[in-house]
């Protein structure tokens, strides 16, 4: 562990720092904490750029990672970091689901887009889930208040990959008092009605169609109205999973048009669903976040 | 496997194409290849610009990876592609060293620096290494001709990282007619007097001096005089590994004063090893390497 290292913790924080590294105009960091809502440990990787060390306030932003990623994935692999140190913006990234530990058996399934690594970012009331996937609260009440108290953060923006798409989606709808802007990258648009997120509801809510449809970002949106002036969608044109109908992105600009959410949907010639693609398009999506935060 | 993916190979070709994904104006490519060099298959990545996908030959520049990475490493994680996109650039990725399969029982050795991933970029003389371990000739003959004869290849200049970054500098200053440009990132500067060089010139040349001397960056930089009319090389100032003395930044800049060599030598503050720190500073190597090729 390095010791050129700037942001200090609050006293009694419940926060514990695994990592920092220099990177461009800032530092990247990772923390641990033991979670109220998931009763796990949970990580996260948190990009802080030199004003946020400083004590200056900075727009965040928040992203929801997809199925079976971890905080990872995105910090190593979608190129966040040059634009966040350009122009000074916090970017965070949470973990997909509660995880097993030495101290703690968490259910899981053998299907990847079901369990450990696939929460939907949804609370689950059937057992054996109910118990510890209950990442909606510990999105949007437990690292949102912690967030908040332990790091310089002016306001927050959510976006997300795949079922991270979907989770900015449906967080940033139900939420928008909690957050400022959305966007997603090649979302799941309707989890209810994808193949992926009916195994997982099912699993998560049993048969109640209701908390089905009230966890579903398209109808969500198509419920709630508008919520913000514009938000940002891309989607990789290759991608084999649109294809396949796991993300069914047309019902999303049919719920943003019934809405009438602006939506800004751009799909990408030749990309598919990697984070080739993600590194391809992030810099826009920070840059809507950094615009929204600076028109309020 | 996508289908949008444009780059054909030569008929016969010894490439196999392992992977091909959009990313921003161009394609991440994988490949692998039986290697006569090191009697082993041995798998490279190569990110080409539209402009080379199009047929128009570009500069490249080959990218020598640190102990214990593969290909995988540096093409995740350093963050190249977006510059490279830009500005029409290729970017090759070898690995560290070859490997052992189902088919092959390559030596190895219990130290992360001997053996495999740590090749140091030169061509053993002793057993049981001399069988697999010719990495300077898998470099700068089977390689480089390779990639001549299969990709649209203007020039070639050669940079790399830590024990890369040694290889940068060896390689370049060898075979100064094969390469158009050198750079560094936290380059082990003197590999026959740091403890890792010393470890494994042990292992791969015996006790024959004159050969370590031979495969050390700074030596070699000393006795062949100027070849470059600038080389650039980065090194974080917070980073571990300079103070423990395995990088000895201090000789190469003597060796260059003795060679008039002319040298950019840059320490970034609270920078460490990592690649947080190489993705910091790697689109002003790729933007060395362009203006060189430019020149010629």
């Amino acid at each position: 562990m390095n010791n050129s290292y700037n942001h200090s913790l609050s006293a009694n924080s419940k926060l514990t720092q695994i990592s920092a590294n220099r990177c461009f105009d800032g530092e990247q960091h990772y923390y641990s904490h033991q979670s109220s809502a998931t009763k796990t440990q949970m990580t996260f990787s948190i990009y802080l750029p030199d004003e946020a060390l400083a004590g200056h306030r900075c727009p965040a932003v928040l992203y929801l990672s997809g199925l079976t990623c971890n905080a990872d994935n995105v910090t190593h692999k979608a190129h966040f970091q040059k634009k966040c140190s350009e122009l000074g913006m916090i970017f965070i990234a949470p973990d997909t689901s509660p995880r097993s530990s030495e101290d703690n058996d968490v259910p899981n399934d053998e299907r990847y887009f079901v369990g450990q690594g696939a929460s939907y970012y949804v609370d689950a009331t059937q057992a054996p889930w109910a118990e510890n996937f209950n990442m909606q609260s510990y999105i949007v009440d437990e690292l949102y208040d912690l967030l908040r108290s332990e790091f310089s953060i002016d306001s927050i923006g959510v976006t997300g990959h795949s079922m991270g798409g979907h989770g900015a989606l449906l967080l940033g709808f139900k939420f928008p008092s909690k957050f400022i802007s959305v966007s997603a990258l090649s979302p799941v648009c309707s989890a209810s009605e994808s193949a992926w997120g009916q195994a997982a509801y099912t699993e998560y809510f049993g048969d109640d169609d209701d908390l089905k449809s009230q966890a579903d970002a398209a109808k969500t949106i198509e419920a709630v109205g508008q919520q913000y002036s514009m938000i940002l969608v891309d989607q990789g044109a290759a991608d084999n999973f649109l294809a396949e109908g796991q993300l069914q992105t047309a019902k999303l600009q049919d719920a943003c048009e019934k809405a009438k959410q602006p939506l800004t949907l751009r799909y990408q010639a030749g990309h598919d669903h990697s984070y080739y693609f993600i590194q391809s398009v992030i810099d826009d999506h920070i840059e809507h976040h950094w615009r929204m935060a600076q028109l309020n």
